[in-house]
């Protein structure tokens, strides 16, 4: 029997979502609540790895067992098992065809900037600090240039191991309100460290450093070495998976906010 | 020459505000820090000592010191000595009449409830989980029967050593949106737990474990003992100390909200 879960996760103290040997990772620890809960061993099948620092409110992953137990069974137990700083949200019994990889159209990231010039002492690896005062119409231009498909090698981490740079962006916005500023992306897949990589650039061109077509350029460059500062994972979630509705899974959680 | 200062804080590490041998405190850390600035010894005194693992988005303290560095050396440098989870927002030269506890004519407190079956593994330790449905307009039509001057002491913590368990609550009101629900309450002044104690009451209110008129029974009695549960301080924030226009003090920064 396959099961879909859906999982938040504050990812301060993990070394990102994979299974590392001697390093604390969300996978791992799910892995173990899970089997505690099955009384044998369950490997897991992730949407999307997250790295290290980085949040999820919206993460999905899948499992295939034998072992009858129901739907909320899993979803009580697994939370018995985990760390106060790891919640699923959901378990629900899905079709074989479903994998929480494969399946998925589309993943949706919110990045959150806290703009002030002291530092935050509520919110520290929680959201990211910026002190140099930013606009958001600047930065909300400048994104516009990078929705669609593109090559988005520019973009990409030095040890980024996917095939192809090749990526659709359908949704880049800036929100703002007060000291807060959030960058909303949904693209049919990422590069590594990608959502970072595009808001280190429009950080740069909300706070005047960088001229607004820089992005574009960027972009158009091909070449991480023509982009900016790698923003830090503190401010990014995961928010949401997008599934075919045939699946029939949950609506996603609201992606966390503070304002 | 005296400073104003406003201090944001998360409790979570803390023993509370007040200085105690063998403990770390907010109290403690600041002094440390401001000393470290002066390279002299700094005394603070506050507008109002908070406990254990309750946090402040606008706390607000004074210090004497004939040291010579002005307001913007003190905060940078404070905050530089500070840990991350206390951060100064503003430093103000005050007249010496200006004092942080007996000039401040109310205070304010934001409590956060999240209302969900699954915990919260994003707001561990800074808002509190409820897991049993409630409903915001019980709350609401409850708390109106504690507004004004009344005798606290059914919502007064036993070692409170206030001299009289007499305040005036001039706000008390229950906010909703989504899994969220909190509690905004100003008063003159607050006995030990007063506002966890008043949640307590509330919850149990709003969950339909106890009556509408509960709240208002309590008051009456004037005994702690038939009161309800002192919710957790880890939703609590002390957001506002409110004093007379004349000291031109900063405004207060917005309240903290995960909504």
């Amino acid at each position: 029997m396959r099961f879909g879960v859906g999982v938040e996760y504050d990812g301060r103290r993990y070394c990102g979502w994979q299974r590392q040997v001697g390093s604390a990772t969300i996978q791992q620890s799910i892995e173990q609540a899970l089997s505690q809960v099955a009384d044998a061993p369950i490997a897991i099948v992730t949407a999307g790895r997250t790295d290290a620092g980085v949040h999820a409110s919206g993460q999905v992953f899948h499992f295939d067992t034998d072992v009858k137990r129901d739907a909320q069974a899993w979803l009580r137990g697994g939370n018995t098992f985990l760390p106060s700083d790891i919640s699923l949200l959901w378990v629900r019994p899905v079709a074989t065809e479903f994998h929480a990889r494969f399946s998925a159209l589309s993943r949706s990231y919110r990045y959150i900037v806290f703009n002030r010039p002291t530092r935050s002492a509520l919110y520290t690896g929680r959201v990211s600090w910026e002190y140099r005062p930013l606009v958001a119409e600047r930065m909300q231009r400048a994104a516009r240039s990078l929705l669609g498909e593109h090559d988005f090698g520019a973009f990409r981490a030095a040890g980024c191991q996917a095939h192809s740079p090749i990526r659709t962006v359908h949704e880049l916005t800036v929100g703002h309100s007060g000291n807060w500023y959030w960058f909303d992306v949904c693209a049919n897949a990422f590069l590594q460290h990608m959502v970072r990589n595009i808001v280190g650039v429009l950080l740069a061109i909300g706070a005047g450093e960088k001229p607004n077509p820089w992005a574009h350029e960027v972009l158009k460059s091909r070449d991480r070495r023509c982009g900016g500062v790698t923003a830090p994972p503190d401010g990014l979630y995961l928010t949401t998976i997008n599934y075919p509705e045939e699946f029939q899974l949950p609506c996603a959680a609201p992606a966390c906010r503070f304002w």
